[in-house]
């Protein structure tokens, strides 16, 4: 089954916004069994929208459409959908009522422009905005699917989760999809190649690998679609079995859906473990990144952003002549800071970094891109050093990550 | 004149990744006066790259292809833009020479497979890759130009600014193109739209204006596009002068290239003032998105985290007692919060966040949303209340937008 996505609005072809709904999207359908074929971005012109919505009604089975639903002037998209599938305008009573609800809850006066965010076509089923006043709307037209989504990235996001999916689910009938990622690390994506080339050739037809590198990893991905769940299953698990003693030296592990640090979440929570950290270099990412899960308040105590040099003496309690000796991004800085974030919040882990994320050198000697982290626990404390390159984003983004992949394995030990 | 982008490649289709490519292209060419009028996204796959190229070349003058060209099995793009163009691929001295370098260089065995990286068509002007080994492609057809170049971000980016820009702006002759981005907050679209309805009315058929809305705040985009350069930067300062009165209580400033925190740290570098930040329900994300700007060191003194009711206690210093009579998330929390945050770090600022990010009731009783900030300077201290809403990632990103633009307003004072 194919899809095809349509986001409408100059805001992405100007680059003032990145397109992360098509990533979810893609993530999202995949998962179920429904290929994306095509992704097009185009401005709110009606011309350009009905040609966009021909040729994706001929080339996909369901069309999401996303964005251009906005109050303003500039957003023609309900209308020119309107005219795709012969319809008008009706006023949706539900829709209506959710409006009214949102403005007189934040206290904003309500113009007439908002209550047209209540008008939908006659013959679409509403999907309820239960964050925002543009309703999402499910059309259908020879077979196909077509629904239009707002482009706020979690009110669309909300709407494909719980209307749009589960509805695809009743309506088709999806063959069983398993994707099955393996994680590599240290070969580039052409040696890997080479060495499994002969295990790649001899994958039965209905296995598809693809090579998904990113700073220096390689993701390969398996992914299997069938009506047969236990064929795909078995299949799948014998193909793994025959890969990995091939790639013994750069395998990490599996890739699951959710991110590492929710799957740290949930892992900490069931042994009733506490975590907290001291962050330099990476200024509040690992935090933020944890935060970003609901519940983490179960096992994140805090953290001590120490960007100033002094503040890992004063609150961190790092000695002055340790910092003299050893320079602040060092292994015993690291080591302190990760020992006495874990007494100050009184918690069963601590975790720090220290390291220089460039452009140019700080307050230490370390070349741009040196990074320790170290982690503690009640009865012991260790540390590593890396070298995550010369951009200043990238160290950042890899020493978090590198963080979480080090606490995890501190976690299995438990 | 008009561009059109065609990525190319499953990572984005199946949502491994975010195409952050053509945001960069569509800033870049908009910056020069050429409009995006398209970006579609395919997978690698013969037909479907020919029928993009062919229906691109019908819509736009300059066509920009990404992705597809790394040296694994599943990439047939170059093979494919070869054919559209009835050539032949030959081996390119310069491009060899470039991957063995770089494979010296790091030190990896170089496969043939690599080596297939210095095939281009034999029409094509080889645009040099100095970050990897596949070369940028220019090609022309009927007037139209044509550019293929790496999907890696880095990559792409170094060629499009030090080889496509130049050589456009020697074939073409552009527009003067101007674009003048106003902030404002605190006021939804529609109310500002009918605000200055009259004005936009009135403005000039050659300025164009656009709403762009996120979390709280409206950026409103004037652009306008002509041969005079004279006129053009005239004509908007003239509006933008009638703009400002009406706007004048929820106009922030004029949007350079840079966020709000990176303008917060020009000013508190220019100043020499420094900052420090007791996160609570924020959770990390205003240290993170401060440090992720270079320099930030300079003013950027620490933060902590206080996530658990007792680090506000035991780090913070803020009184038990004050916690059970106000509770945790209320002004006197928040303010109490800031000043302590402050004389702990030493700074000139201190900011702080105390509230319930949801989805479930925390420690306080507060309603989802609410979120209490505070900042404190050496002689003051004020706080407001907000409801930010029901769903979590919202919440923590407008509590960390609102705090900036507080923190601005107490900046402006000084």
């Amino acid at each position: 089954m194919l899809a095809e996505i349509i986001t409408i609005g100059d805001e992405i072809l100007i680059g003032q916004i990145v397109d992360t709904n098509s990533a979810f999207l893609g993530k999202e359908f995949n998962k179920i069994g429904i290929s994306i074929y095509q992704i097009t971005s185009i401005q709110d012109n009606k011309t350009h929208i009905l040609k966009a919505l021909e040729e994706a009604e001929n080339n996909a089975d369901i069309i999401i459409i996303t964005g251009g639903l906005g109050p303003t002037k500039d957003d023609v998209t309900k209308h020119t959908i309107c005219e795709y599938f012969n319809d008008t305008l009706v006023e949706n009573k539900s829709v209506l009522d959710n409006v009214e609800d949102i403005f007189s809850k934040y206290n904003i006066p309500l113009l007439d422009v908002n209550k047209q965010q209540a008008l939908v076509p006659s013959k679409a089923k509403v999907l309820m905005n239960h964050y925002g006043t543009a309703p999402g709307m499910w059309l259908e037209k020879n077979g196909k699917v077509f629904v239009s989504l707002p482009g706020v990235p979690y009110e669309m996001k909300a709407l494909i989760s719980n209307e749009v999916i589960p509805a695809l689910r009743k309506q088709f009938k999806f063959p069983y999809i398993k994707h099955k990622t393996i994680l590599t690390y240290g070969l580039g994506e052409s040696l890997l190649a080479k060495r499994i080339e002969a295990w790649e050739d001899n994958l039965p037809a209905f296995i598809k690998l693809a090579y998904l590198p990113s700073l220096g990893r390689v993701r390969l991905r398996l992914s299997a679609k069938a009506m047969e769940k236990k064929l795909i299953d078995t299949e799948i698990q014998k193909q793994v079995d025959l890969l990995l003693p091939l790639i013994d030296d750069v395998f990490v592990g599996f890739e699951e859906d959710k991110s590492l640090e929710a799957i740290i979440g949930t892992q900490l929570t069931e042994i009733s473990k506490t975590l907290s950290i001291a962050e330099s270099c990476t200024g509040g990412s690992i935090a933020k990144a944890l935060t970003a899960n609901a519940g983490a308040s179960k096992y994140f105590k805090g953290s001590v952003v120490s960007y100033a040099t002094e503040s890992k003496m004063n609150i961190l309690g790092v000695k002055e002549q340790d910092i003299e000796s050893h320079s602040v991004v060092s292994k015993e800085i690291a080591e302190a800071m990760a020992k006495n974030v874990r007494t100050l919040f009184n918690t069963d882990f601590g975790i720090s970094t220290t390291g220089n994320a460039g452009p140019s050198k700080g307050d230490a000697d370390a070349d741009v891109g040196t990074v320790w982290i170290a982690i503690a626990t009640q009865d012991s404390v260790y540390s590593e050093v890396f070298n995550f390159g010369n951009h200043r984003e990238k160290v950042i983004t890899k020493a978090t990550n590198k963080a979480f992949e080090m606490l995890q394995k501190e976690i299995k030990k438990k």
